[in-house]
C-alpha cells in the first residue's frame, strides 16, 4: 500500500495535533453531483452501482476531484448485511429501501443465511481494495456499517418506517427475540467491519440512523449496548495503526455523555446539538464529528462561510474536531456551495490549531 | 359556566399539590377510536369535521366517555390560522396537509388576509363554547395552536417537508423576511389563543412540532423567541384563574434548560428524554408533561403498566407532572391498551403525592 499523504483526519480522530480541522461530508458521493448521476445511470440500479467495484470506486473518488476533502468514504448501502442474510433488498423509486422478507419470529431468525463478510459481501471488499489502490494514499478511506438497531428496524419493518410499530412491539413485548436478533447483527457487523479493515479501510463509522427513535432507556438497551459490543471486539489495525471508530446516532444529542463512554474514538453529532456544549459534555474522552445543518448548503456561499466560522468558534481551540455536516448532504444542493463549505473550513480553521 | 369538578390537571400545571398524577393524551380524539372514524365519515372531510361545532364537540368528548382523562383538548387542526390567512388548506389522502399558495416573498406576505381570530376562526370559538357547555365542568378544556415556526414551515414549504429546504433557505438567506413572517404569526397566534380562552379554554398548549428540525442557535432565534413573545402577551384569565401555557417542542430535549425559561407554566417532553433528567434540568421553574413512547401502546397491557410505573418513578415524588404520551397517539392502537395506560397512571401515581 502506498504511504498516506494526508493523515489529518486520522490524527484528529485520535485527538492528536493537526494543522487545520479535517473535513469530509456524509453522503459526499451522492446525487447532488451530476457526475454521480451519470455513473449511476451507467450502472443501472443503485444496487448495481454498489456491486460494481470499478463504478463504486469511481463515485467514491468523484467528490475528491472537486473538493480537497480529508477523507474518502466507501460507496455502499447500509443494508448490504441484511441483504446478505437473505432478506432480498430492493428499491422502489421514491419509496426508499424495501425487503422481500421480514424478521418477526424466532423461525424467521433461524431462516437467515449464515454470514461471512469476506465471502457473502465479497463485492464490498473488492470495492474497498479498488478504492484504496486508486486513492494511492491521497487521503484515508472510511469503511462503514449500519448499527445493529438501525439494520434491525429495516429487517423487522420490511423497509423505512415512521413509527417503528413492529420493531418496537418486538422490543417491548419480546425482548428476548429482539436481543437475539441484535446479537446476531452485532456479530455480523463486527465481522463486516473487520473484513473492511482487512481489505483496506483506515477508519470505520457506525451509522445509527434510527437510534434516536428510542427512549433514553431503550437506546442504551437496544442500540448503544450493541455498538459497544462491536467496538470492544474490533481489535483490528490498518497499516500498523489502530483503526478509529466513529459512532453517529442521529438524534443522540441528549445522550452524548453516555455515548462518549462506548469505546469509540469519535462521536458524530447532528446539527441540533451545539458543538461547544457537546465538547463540554464529552471532555477529552472522544473526538467530535459534525455538525453543520445540511440545509445550510441551500443558503448563499457567504452565509455558509459565516456558519462554518461559527461552528469552528463554538468548538474552540485544539484538535479533536472533524468538520462534517450533521447528516448526509441533500440531493438538490448546488455543488459550488460545497466548495464554499470546504474552503471555509480550510481557511478559518488553522487559527484554532496554532500552538496546540 | 358550571363549576370545575376536576382541577387536578390545572393544579399540576401550576405545581400545586394533587392527589394523583393527572393524565391525558395528545390526539386522544383520533383515528384509533372506532367512534371517531364513524363521526369523521359522517362529517365528510377532516376539515368539515373541524368546522362543525357539534361534531367537533362530539369527537372531543368521545375519549372521555371511554377513559377517565383529566383534561379534554379542543378538536381542531394546527393549520387553521394559515388557512384563515388565505393559503387554502386541503388534505390529500395519505399525503398530509397541503396549501394552495405558499409564502416565499414580502409580496406573498403582503397578500395575506388580515386576521382576527374571533371573526375569521369563528367556527373554532363556536366549537370551544359548545365543548365547554357539554363538558359541564367534568374536566378542563385545553385550547391550542401551532407555534409560529411550525406554522411557517407549512406556509413556506406548501405542506409537510422532509428537509425544510425552502424555509431554511429563507431563514438563513433572508432572515428579515423570515422574522417578518414569524412576527405576523406570533401576533396571529396570540390573538387566536386569547380568543380561545375568552370562548372557554382553561389552559393552552403550543405545539412546536418542527422546532426540533433547527440547530440549537436557530431554535432560539426562529422558534423559542416567538413562543416567548406569545406567552408574554397572553395576559388572559379563565374563570378568574391565570391560564397555564404548555410549550411542547418535539425533539427539544437538548434545549430544556432554555425552554424552561420561556415563561410557560409547563413544558412537554417527547419520549426520547428521561423525565428524571428533565426534572433535574428544569428544577421548580416549570411543570413537565409527558412522556411515554406512543409506540408502547402497541405492546401488551402488562408491559404498558410496567412502563407507566417506571416513568412515574423516574419523575419521583411531588406535583408538577402531567402524564401524557411523548407525541400523539398512533392510529392502529387497540383502544383497550389506552385503558391499561390510563388505569396504570391512576393506580400507581397516588403514592408519589402522599404527604406532598
Amino acid at each position: 500500500m502506498s504511504e498516506l499523504k494526508n493523515d489529518r483526519f486520522l490524527r484528529a480522530l485520535l485527538r492528536q495535533p493537526v494543522d487545520r480541522t479535517p473535513v469530509w461530508m456524509m453522503r459526499q458521493a451522492g446525487r447532488y453531483l451530476p457526475e454521480y448521476r451519470a455513473t449511476r445511470q451507467q450502472a443501472g440500479s443503485f444496487l448495481d452501482l454498489c456491486k460494481n467495484a470499478e463504478l463504486a470506486c469511481e463515485v467514491t473518488l468523484q467528490p475528491l476531484r472537486r473538493y480537497p476533502m480529508d477523507a474518502a468514504i466507501l460507496f455502499s448501502d447500509i443494508l448490504t448485511v441484511p441483504d446478505a442474510l437473505g432478506l432480498g433488498l430492493y428499491f422502489e423509486e421514491g419509496e426508499g429501501p424495501r425487503f422481500r422478507k421480514t424478521v418477526r419470529s424466532e423461525a424467521d431468525l433461524a431462516g437467515l443465511n449464515k454470514f461471512k463478510a469476506e465471502d457473502d459481501l465479497a463485492y464490498v471488499m473488492s470495492a474497498v481494495r479498488t478504492i484504496r489502490r486508486e486513492l494511492n494514499g491521497q487521503v484515508p478511506l472510511i469503511g462503514f456499517s449500519g448499527s445493529p438497531w438501525t439494520l434491525a428496524t429495516y429487517m423487522v419493518e420490511g423497509g423505512s418506517s415512521k413509527d417503528f410499530a413492529h420493531i418496537k412491539t418486538m422490543a417491548y413485548d419480546q425482548p428476548e427475540l429482539m436481543h437475539h436478533l441484535l446479537s446476531l447483527l452485532a456479530d455480523a457487523v463486527t465481522d463486516y467491519l473487520t473484513a473492511q479493515v482487512r481489505a483496506g479501510a483506515q477508519a470505520v463509522q457506525i451509522f445509527d440512523t434510527w437510534g434516536g427513535s428510542l427512549s433514553a432507556a431503550g437506546y442504551k438497551e437496544f442500540s448503544l449496548k450493541y455498538m459497544q459490543r462491536i467496538i470492544s471486539r474490533l481489535a483490528v489495525e490498518s497499516d500498523g495503526r489502530k483503526v478509529p471508530v466513529i459512532v453517529f446516532t442521529k438524534g443522540g444529542g441528549q445522550w452524548l455523555h453516555t455515548i462518549a463512554e462506548c469505546g469509540a474514538q469519535a462521536v458524530g453529532i447532528d446539527w441540533t446539538t451545539d458543538i461547544g456544549v457537546a465538547r463540554d459534555l464529552v471532555g477529552d474522552r472522544v473526538a467530535l464529528q459534525g455538525n453543520m445543518d445540511p440545509s445550510m448548503l441551500f443558503a448563499s456561499p457567504q452565509r455558509i462561510r459565516t456558519e462554518v466560522a461559527s461552528i469552528l468558534a463554538a468548538y474552540g481551540h485544539g484538535t479533536g474536531h472533524i468538520f462534517n455536516l450533521g447528516h448526509g448532504i441533500t440531493p438538490g444542493v448546488n455543488p459550488d456551495h460545497v466548495t464554499a463549505f470546504v474552503d471555509a473550513v480550510r481557511e478559518f480553521s488553522p487559527q484554532y490549531h496554532q500552538g496546540c
